[in-house]
């Protein structure tokens, strides 16, 4: 199992990929960042199938920053599929979105994501929430194999 | 439901309690923190029982920082009741141990530990350490209301 620093960013939205990559460059962890625009492409880069049945399913990120209104397959599903499988089941998983809604936030935390942050609206502290998230998963969480190894 | 800003900090070790909250008290959180020594004495904190019979259930800290080696009741068997528990089953938990087996790992995930940070050594990454989860968690992460509320 190789773990490279990397982060799965699953958002649909390109002005706030591009501001999280930003916020991520000026810690020197943006080139650590795969962007992937719905809740199917998700999946299929985990489970290396469709455009990604060449990965290698060993490589796993150690974060998957997933928003919750995506196209395709929404968030909640893609946390769902993750939890159920073993190769994912212990991926941390944080949902980064602009939802207040407080089913999305209980509904995330009963499927299981590691945490739940909403997107500030405002730019500087969306820079700052991204730089810590990035720096605190990545830096100082522990991730494990995966289940079944 | 109110929801203060506190740390449950589950730790047995002394010299960890006070390295802990002199870490939070450089980012004005120390006074957030309330320390119990063994695993008995968190679920009866959290639960409202024994000693703290007189708490209220309502009063939810924002995060359990939980030691795995523990008196009475070990960590692992802790998060277990947590997770079973409707009052408690969302409450962010972070496994802080220095604790290097990787069973220990993948047990916290598999209990639904949402973050496992091992305790640096070195005195100035202890501090870091502490105070870059205590804002992650209390200032970043959006907690949910208890289950079945």
């Amino acid at each position: 199992m190789s773990r490279e620093r990397l982060i799965l960013l699953v958002e649909d939205n390109d002005d706030d990929v591009q501001l999280t990559l930003r916020a991520l460059r000026l810690h020197h962890i943006a080139n650590a960042v795969k962007v992937v625009h719905d809740g199917a492409e998700a999946l299929d880069f985990l489970f290396c199938r469709g455009a990604y049945a060449d990965r290698s399913p060993d490589e796993l990120p150690q974060l998957v920053l997933l928003d919750l209104k995506l196209p395709k397959v929404p968030g909640l599903d893609v946390l769902r599929k993750l939890r159920e499988e073993p190769l994912t089941r212990r991926l941390p998983v944080v949902i980064l979105t602009s939802s207040n809604v407080e089913s999305d936030l209980a509904a995330s935390y009963d499927l299981g994501a590691n945490s739940y942050i909403r997107k500030p609206v405002d730019f500087t502290q969306f820079m700052e929430a991204v730089q810590h998230l990035g720096l605190y998963w990545l830096v100082l969480n522990e991730v494990a194999p995966p289940a079944g190894d």
